[in-house]
This record gives C-alpha cells, sequence and structure tokens, in this order.
C-alpha cells in the first residue's frame, strides 16, 4: 500500500470508528490490553533486536533509555489502557440543546476529529499511549515511530490493530509508517488528515509545525519563567523556584527564568542562590542581578533558551509590568507562575500574562495533564485554537450540529410568518 | 509603518484589550455605534468616490451592489452593533474548577485568541461586523478589505478606531491593511496572528488555506446534499429539496445534489420535477435517473460543483449506506439532510456522515449562526477542529489554565507524600 492509500484506508475506517458505541471501544481496548500481556515474549524480543541493532550503531545511553521496552514499560501501558477504559466516552456528549420553533431541535453533540496523525521518536510505549487514545476517541490514527524502534513498533501495531479488529473495529483504523519519505507525504495530506501530533524534540516539532496545512496540536518550546513580585513571600518563592526549576529537569514544565521585582532582590536572591546552587543549578543572572549576587552574565540568548538542564537565568525587573512583557517576548505561551500575597499583584498577572497555563504561588511543574485530573494526556499544547495547555481525550473530538425536524422549511421564517422560539432545552440528543 | 510593525501594534494591543471589562467592551461597542451614526456623510461620501470609481473601471453589477454602502447598510450595521452589545461576554467564563488539593484549585477560563486576521473582498460591511465581533470577544484584528472599496474602508476603520480608543480601547487594536502585498505577508506572519478568517469566493478562500500556516477559520465549498430515503414522506422531501434548493440560491447552504434511494425514486421523482422546474431549476440526473425523469445527463463533475445558480444534480442510489457514501465521498462537510420517517434510517444517517451539519427532515437552509440562536455569526466552518457550523463569538475565544495555591510544590506528590483530591468545584475563578 502506499502512503496515500494507508491515509484513505484510515479516513474510510474512521467513519465507522466514530459511530461505534462506548461499549465496543472499551472492548476492544480489553482486548488489546490482554493481547499485549498475552503476546508479551513476541514484544520483548523484538525490543531485544533493536536494542542489539542500536548498540551496533552507537546510539547514545539516554537514547537507548527510551528506546527500552521492558516488563515495567509493557505493565505500565497495561495500567493506563486500564484506567483509559474507565473514562467517560468523549464522543456522544450533548454540549448544548435549543429549541429553533417548535418541533425543531438543534443539538451540538461531540464527535471524533477524524484521522490522526501521529508522529514520535524513540519511545515504542507511546505508540501504544497514542493509538489506544485515538480508540477511546474514536479517531483512526496513523503512526510513525522512530526507525530505530522499528521491530518493537512493527510488533506493537500488529498486537494492537489484531485484537481490536477482531473485537469488532474497522479494519484500517491504525496503520503503521515506517520512513521518512512516509512523514513528509503525511505532511500533505491533509485531506485525509485532521490533525498531527507531533511528540519529540522542539526542533522536530517546530519542523512538522513550518511544513504542514494540516493542524498541529503540541508544543515546541516550554520556556517557563517565575516571577518574585514585590509582595512575595521569600520563603515561598524560594520553595516554588527550586521545585519548578529541579524537581525534574528536562521536561517543558520546567522552570527556565526567574524574574524578581528589584524591592525584593536583595531579600530573595542569596537565599534563592543557597537553596538553587546546594540542588546544583548553574545561574546566569543580568547585571542588576549580579550586583547582588556572585554570578555569571546572562545573555539575550539566555531570556530565549529552553535550557531543560540545571541552569536558571534571574532577571531583575522594576514592576509587574516589566515581567509581564518580559514573559510576553520571551516566554513561549506555556506555564509562568507569579509568586505574591498581594491579590491584586495576581489579578493583574493573570489578566496580562498570554499563556495557557498561569500559576499563583504553587510550581510550574503542576502543569500537567495527570495532575489536573484529566486522566489520559494527549500533550500539551501552546496553540492559541481548539485545546491549550494540557490535552485531554476532549482534545480529540470537535462536535457537530444535528438538527431534527418534521419537514420544516426556511421561507415562512424568512417571509416574516414563523419565527424562532430560541429556547434551551434540557435534553440529550436522541440520536 | 510596515505590515509586520502593524502586526506587532496588534499583538501588543491585544493583551491589553484582552482585560478589559464587559462594559469596558460593551461601552466602546455603543460608542462606534453611536460614531458611525454620527458620520454618515463622510462614510457615504466615501462610498460614492469608490462606486464611482468603480462604474469607471467597468465593475460588474452584483460588485457594484455587494460594494454599495448606503442608509440602509449603515442602519443594518448599527442594529448589529447594538445586538452584540446585548450578547453575553464571551470572555472570562469559568468552564471548568477542579480541586486539585485542599487549597490548590485549577480553573480553566476563556480568554481572546489574540490577534485575528481579516481579509474580505467587497463588501464593506463586512468590516464592520468582523471588527465589532473582534472588539466584543476581546481580539485585536488586522483587517484587509477590497482594493475597489478602499476610500469606504478608511473612513470606517478611521470612525471606528476613534470611537473605540476614545472609550478606552488600546490604540492598534484595529489596523487597516490595504495592499495583496499586505496579505502576502500576512500569511506569514504566524507569530503575531492567531487566527485568519478569509470571507469571499471558494478559490480566494482555499488559496488562504493553502497559503499559510496560521490556523484558518472558515469554508471552501458548500456543497450540500439531500438523501430522500425509502421510507421517505414524499411531500416533506419536496418541500425540502424546493426550499434547500431555492429559497436563496447563491449561498453556501443551498443544496446543490438530491440523493433518492431506488425504491421511492418513481415515486419521488416527478413530483419533485415538477416542483422544481416550476421554480426554474434546471436538472441533471444519472442514468438511473434519467430512466425516470426525462433531464439532461449529470457527469462526475457535477458531483463536485457548488452551482450556487438554479442547477441541481440527482442520483438514484440502492441504499442508504450508498447516499452516505456518496456524501462522504464529494460532499465539503458543510450540511447534508435525510428525509425519513424511519427512525433508524436517521440514527444510521447521523452516526456516518462526516458532516459539521447533520439535519433530519428539515431544510439546509437553516444552517446559519442567527437561525441557530448564536447572535452573531463570525463565519461557517468546515474545520475538523476548534469550531465546527456556523461559529458565534464563543469561536473567537479560546481558554486559559489558572492554578491558585499558596505554596504548594509538586515534589511531595511526586513523592507520595502528598495525593491529589481532584474534586470538582462549585465556584467560578476568583481572578
Amino acid at each position: 500500500m502506499t502512503t496515500h492509500d494507508m491515509a484513505k484506508a484510515a479516513k474510510n475506517a474512521s467513519i465507522h470508528l466514530a459511530a461505534m458505541s462506548t461499549d465496543r471501544k472499551n472492548a476492544a481496548l480489553a482486548a488489546v490490553a490482554d493481547a499485549l500481556a498475552r503476546e508479551r515474549e513476541q514484544i520483548l524480543a523484538a525490543n531485544a533486536a533493536d536494542l542489539q541493532a542500536a548498540k551496533e550503531n552507537d546510539l547514545a545511553s539516554p537514547l537507548l533509555k527510551r528506546l527500552k521496552f521492558d516488563d515495567k514499560k509493557l505493565a505500565d501501558v497495561v495500567d493506563g489502557i486500564e484506567s483509559l477504559i474507565g473514562l467517560p466516552d468523549p464522543v456522544g456528549q450533548t454540549q448544548s440543546a435549543t429549541e429553533l420553533d417548535a418541533g425543531l431541535n438543534l443539538y451540538r453533540v461531540t464527535c471524533p476529529i477524524g484521522v490522526i496523525g501521529v508522529i514520535f521518536e524513540s519511545r515504542p510505549d507511546a505508540l501504544v499511549q497514542i493509538s489506544t487514545l485515538c480508540l477511546k476517541s474514536g479517531n483512526a490514527v496513523l503512526l510513525k515511530g522512530g526507525s530505530e524502534a522499528v521491530n518493537t513498533n512493527r510488533a506493537l501495531a500488529a498486537v494492537i490493530t489484531e485484537a481490536s479488529v477482531e473485537a469488532g473495529l474497522p479494519e484500517g483504523w491504525l496503520q503503521l509508517l515506517e520512513t521518512r519519505a512516509d512523514v513528509q507525504e503525511m505532511l500533505s495530506m491533509d485531506e485525509n488528515i485532521d490533525l498531527l501530533v507531533p511528540r519529540g524534540s522542539n526542533e522536530f516539532v517546530k519542523y512538522i509545525m513550518d511544513n504542514s496545512n494540516i493542524p498541529v496540536l503540541g508544543h515546541a518550546d516550554g520556556i517557563c519563567h517565575a516571577y518574585v513580585d514585590a509582595a512575595a513571600d521569600v520563603g515561598k518563592a524560594v520553595a516554588i523556584a527550586v521545585d519548578s526549576k529541579c524537581q525534574y529537569v528536562a521536561v517543558c514544565n520546567a522552570l527556565e527564568t526567574l524574574l524578581v521585582h528589584a524591592s525584593i532582590a536583595e531579600a530573595f536572591l542569596p537565599v534563592a542562590q543557597a537553596a538553587l546552587t546546594e540542588r546544583g543549578v548553574e545561574l546566569r543572572g543580568c547585571s542588576r542581578t549580579r550586583q547582588i549576587i556572585e554570578v555569571d552574565q546572562a545573555t539575550e540568548e539566555d531570556w530565549r533558551t529552553e535550557y531543560l538542564e540545571l541552569i536558571l537565568s534571574i532577571r531583575v525587573v522594576d514592576s509587574l509590568d516589566d515581567a509581564v512583557a518580559h514573559i510576553n517576548t520571551y516566554g513561549s505561551g506555556h506555564t509562568d507562575v507569579i509568586v505574591t500575597e498581594a491579590r491584586q499583584s495576581a489579578d493583574r498577572f493573570f489578566a496580562l500574562v498570554d499563556s495557557g497555563d498561569i500559576f499563583w504561588n504553587c510550581s510550574t511543574r503542576f502543569s500537567d495533564g495527570f495532575r489536573y485530573g484529566l486522566g489520559a494526556e494527549v500533550g500539551i499544547s501552546t496553540n492559541k485554537i481548539h485545546a491549550r495547555g494540557p490535552v485531554g481525550l476532549d482534545g480529540l473530538v470537535i462536535y457537530q450540529w444535528r438538527l431534527i425536524g418534521n419537514g420544516q422549511t426556511v421561507a415562512p421564517y424568512a417571509d416574516g410568518e414563523a419565527s424562532f422560539t430560541h429556547k434551551p432545552l434540557d435534553a440529550p440528543c436522541p440520536l
């Protein structure tokens, strides 16, 4: 099959998948979980082959770690599927119901988006997570994994496909792509792919965003800020800075820049320096920071950098508005925090910071689908439309308008012989 | 100012516009309505100049009609602004509220998208409508109108800008672009423009969609279908076909193709033919249609054509599933209707037709924001994400996550010393 044929097959399957009942989808998920556990040996053997090839190709050790799919990872994905079964079906929810006139009722009902194209790098567990999220939300999926995981991905995709189709899912709903040329083709297939979800490095996500007309759900940079207001509690500010930077350093919701109000800088910076350097954090400061604590000079480049390591840039600002301007200029619209005891400062910060997630007196690291209670996480989006911040299953659905009448035409309304009632209804769509 | 500077100015203004209160925005709208009425003479004179130039350039008469901005149009846009003032503010609505743990509360709150780029053709009233919709929803706007309306657009934009800035709106929130080169630049300014709303011909909208990485809200084709099921009431089916095709022929929600179940074709087609030809509709049918009524042969091209005139294509199908397959193949995801007395047929049609608007026993012409009771209409979208079908003000907003704590860090949750409650809250975000 050509890539185009695969996308076409996924599109056809998506129509029938969209019509599947919640029970049918949950039964298919249960069958997939069983099959993954049952086919353990085959899957681990495939992964061993990938690991062997990767070692022969001198793959760096963090990549090897991501590539590894062992009993722990298998148990995790099976657990993930089981909790997914327990989540409410995001499809078929009536979002609004309106009587347009007696006997003419309008409903807005959630439905799947259609075909999701997912491009992920080395982690094979991502294949299981994303394909089961698509299944639960009734979307067909085109998957392109890292070439170094080709054997593991084939094994996983085969197990998922077989178990789900046997459980009644339409053939073709899951398609595995394997080459870089496939990805290039995917990017231009806006007729058959409705949404791209790229998971991987910043450069990779940026490349996808810049080279496709298909909408992209995701984020490139995560340059998160904490602003320590004039009215901050120094103890809270230090604890939040340490947790935001150090709790897990290589993630998009980790802190990269600390903005400090000039009037609190002398009280805050020395305490923060002690706490952060104790945790091994290298600090880089603006000139005013360096008049208070001894750190390296931060450059313009620092404000634009997502370190993803134990480095933190610090800038002293004269006002909350200067902090906001810095965030809106250099930030990536991900997660930004104000530390203050003054409600009106928090209010102004919330009103003016243009980011997906804005926090008052807590760590940037809370910015996460599981912590938010969304259940499963599709990813984190810095888009300005559709879905923003941590995205749960409802980021994989859209809605359809359903109008139910009994022969009504528009002419009498246009001619003034009939008029609309536009009365809210308190019932879900009957079909 | 360069186009880039204008977009940058709009972006800066958008931050402050997003923070405006409902009262402030409504007061600005009222000031705009007053100013438009007050500056009547200046606006009509500008339009007279455009009309004069258009006549000298031999502009076609339908274009002249669209270009005309007279007292009736002025009264319409002023009425539109007044009803806009009465609508609820789409910004600042709490969509969900969750206690993550005692004293750590998460809110999802609606906010403006940011900067909307609107490209419209000759109708100057579109300038007023779209800029006031943007104002109400707290978005800055870059406007590019038709070059033949340059004087009218300048006059309208100047009046709206002056009145709104005087009423407290941030300078730069509305920017008027004038050249084709400006549009080209707009399409690549994804840093400062968050959403494009193109209004105009299919080719024009398609061009915008194909040539920008910025998300586009809108629709190109509107190829709407009515399927007359085996269990249809012939009288209803004829009335719906006539209204859908003829009530207003040059619009995206008008009917273009009639699909007829073979078992009802002999009963339905002659009656439909009589009613439709009486209204001046030219019919084109498939071979099976032509065995029953005398009409021209429809070609493959017909199934893909949005006529926007009194032409209707007809195809006889063997089953509901064949009708669905035709719609999902040739349709544009706009509005599709089933006429049937059998609930299970409607059920299957609703489950399988992948369109923004699906109707049972009523005219395609109901597919419209005002008829749906949405108040103001931004446009009709055939997108698969963000907003679908007729889009009201809520298509111009997105949401922000707001987390309010008291110094919480993630470490204790990650270390198992604390756990999340994820309890739904019944209160709006306090800031």
